[in-house]
């Protein structure tokens, strides 16, 4: 294996798949990372077994040569050594080469590194996604989902399943549901001319954090792919596989309340920061107990109280407040995330009474949904 | 006590107050920070028994009005909330307040902390420096000399006079020292009309690397003030306290080889670099030992080898190599360090033979020293 490479685009390529590899691994050579030279291209991959990242280097794209003088072959290089040395190179240009003893050689300007590689033959192959049906969904889009739901889902293992986020697909919307049992989020995004047959597939919170760090933000589409146990997301040049986790997800629909009683419009970031305030005197207590109250005048007060250190309160201006008046208990880090997550200069709030899971929607009509359950303290 | 003070000039001087203050004491009310109000303005006072740091906020500066409304008195709050809290107001303008009972409001906009003071007669007295001897700095070389030589202090308590820095007074000099005893980095300062009576003191490294960080950049000077136990750095709104090491610091001089058998002049940011890419093989060495020699031709050599992961080289051109041919192996951080303390475009680095220390110096003949103890391995 040969050939020459420009240092920028090996090394974001090298950076994304760096994400997949762990080097805590039960399977030694899954702490290397496999390089393949083609014709069209370098591809590289790097695994943890949950999360598999193969990326690719075009040749040429936009009439720029990325890679030149190449002789086809493949290759495994411990991945830590490769991304720090590929980081650290003084030249644009790089010379990657192999020989039959798996003996690799780096070199650009000056330097020369002649590392220890490892037969490509050992490395695992891929699952291959034996299905065309696919759902493409805009970079961006994508990405904001994610951000706006995957922080919601559970980090306790005692129920794997509530840390993953849920996706189902039915009456052409696709909704994604993140949820540890003390409080949810969901968005729903409409998509077109699926032909896709899943309707209900739950991905690792962590598989979609290390996705949403690689997508960049751009007018591409990422193509979904779904088998019975892995999910691929597609870009031009990257193939992202996660393990789908096992098991029913919980039906969730149901705990979100049809009605309210008490019903408030105010801007987003008086109340995030307002909150993030308060819970600076809240954070001694473990669950972090902030308290909203109405007062009667179209005001909210914001309080919170930590017995040794003191107490904080705060007066915030709502747009509207509807229906009954209201006390209730809640932890700060949940409302700060739920707020942060909403996207939308304000924010609606409904509550159903002080011991009833309370809603959060975005003024602006997109179709997230917060939910929060309260905490018993009045 | 009461007044009103601007944010800006308050969160500054909290942060650098800040530094003083551990969360770890054996003393609790050094967890707090002492807030005194007088005409003239605040003063903020934090400790951790080795460092002490009062920071001045005058009521007025440069026309500007910092504090207003005050009424004098003083009280002591916990350091980490006070701080954490200002940093998170709402509004510029900022009202603090005490009562008889040691309670504290802070209001700014509609947000209003109540927070539990402790009374300020229990927080110690600072220690008075009882000497007007005092050496003027500029700041900017005050920083920079710090720069250059701290990081060779020892991190090992087994010689506790080495984790300072030596700062000695002679011939119109003032000398700044650092070993760990397996480098040493040493620069000298010219000073004027000095009328200070120490000839050799030993300031903790720990204690310089937190004042450099508060120490902005500017053309104030800093007055230095030392007494047998204390060192004091002052500017016009900062008192920062150290206490000395007690000991001799070791005679360093004579480390200094007055010759050298090989000479060579380089440019540094090229060698830095170069070592910086051999080093990436050679972490896994704990000594992390890089290899120089010369090949005879006007070039050095860098290379390092890791029998597990593989081996690097990189040619360098050096501008001049003089004198006997060398091969010499050392630790690459300790190279790093040093060339990073050299501040001038090119080096001269001083060799006497593979087994005896070398020096670097920057080649624009700034009196740098960097002494470096090679490792045995040729």
């Amino acid at each position: 294996m040969k050939f020459v490479v420009q240092r920028d685009p090996l090394l974001k390529s090298v950076q994304d798949v760096m994400k997949a590899i762990s080097s805590r691994t039960a399977i030694p050579i899954l702490t290397g990372m496999k390089i393949e030279a083609k014709q069209n291209g370098i591809v590289l991959t790097g695994s943890d077994s949950d999360i598999s990242i193969e990326s690719h280097i075009q040749a040429e794209a936009d009439g720029i040569v990325n890679v030149e003088q190449i002789e086809e072959g493949s290759i495994v290089l411990q991945a830590r050594y490769f991304s720090d040395i590929v980081r650290k190179l003084p030249e644009q240009s790089i010379e990657i080469e192999s020989d039959e003893q798996h003996n690799v050689t780096i070199r650009s300007g000056k330097a020369e590194f002649n590392l220890n590689g490892q037969d490509a033959e050992e490395y695992p192959q891929l699952p291959k996604l034996n299905t065309d049906d696919s759902l493409e969904l805009p970079t961006d889009l994508l990405k904001s989902v994610i951000k706006q739901t995957v922080f919601a889902v559970s980090t306790m293992e005692t129920r794997p399943i509530l840390t993953g986020v849920h996706l189902k697909l039915e009456d052409g919307k696709l909704n994604f549901t993140a949820t540890d049992s003390h409080r949810l989020a969901s968005r729903e995004i409409p998509v077109e001319e699926t032909n896709v047959d899943f309707s209900s597939v739950v991905i690792p919170g962590k598989s979609l954090n290390e996705l949403s760090k690689i997508l960049v933000d751009n007018d591409e589409t990422v193509d979904i792919r779904v088998t019975q146990n892995q999910i691929l997301f597609r870009t031009k040049n990257l193939y992202f596989l996660s393990r789908l986790l096992d098991g029913n997800y919980p039906e969730t629909s149901r705990l979100i309340p049809d009605q309210s009683k008490t019903s408030i419009h105010l801007n987003t970031r008086d109340l995030l920061h307002t909150i993030d305030r308060a819970s600076l005197l809240a954070r001694e207590d473990r669950n972090n107990v902030v308290k909203l109250s109405t007062n009667g005048n179209g005001m909210l007060e914001i309080t919170s109280n930590s017995p040794e250190i003191g107490h904080v309160s705060e007066e915030i201006t709502a747009d509207s407040i509807e229906g009954e008046d209201l006390k209730i208990s809640f932890s700060s880090k949940y409302m700060m995330d739920a707020l942060k997550a909403i996207d939308s200069d304000e924010v609606k709030i409904e509550f159903t009474g002080a011991m009833r899971p309370f809603i959060l929607r975005p003024a602006n009509g997109e179709p997230i949904i917060q939910l929060i359950l309260p905490v018993r303290t009045y």
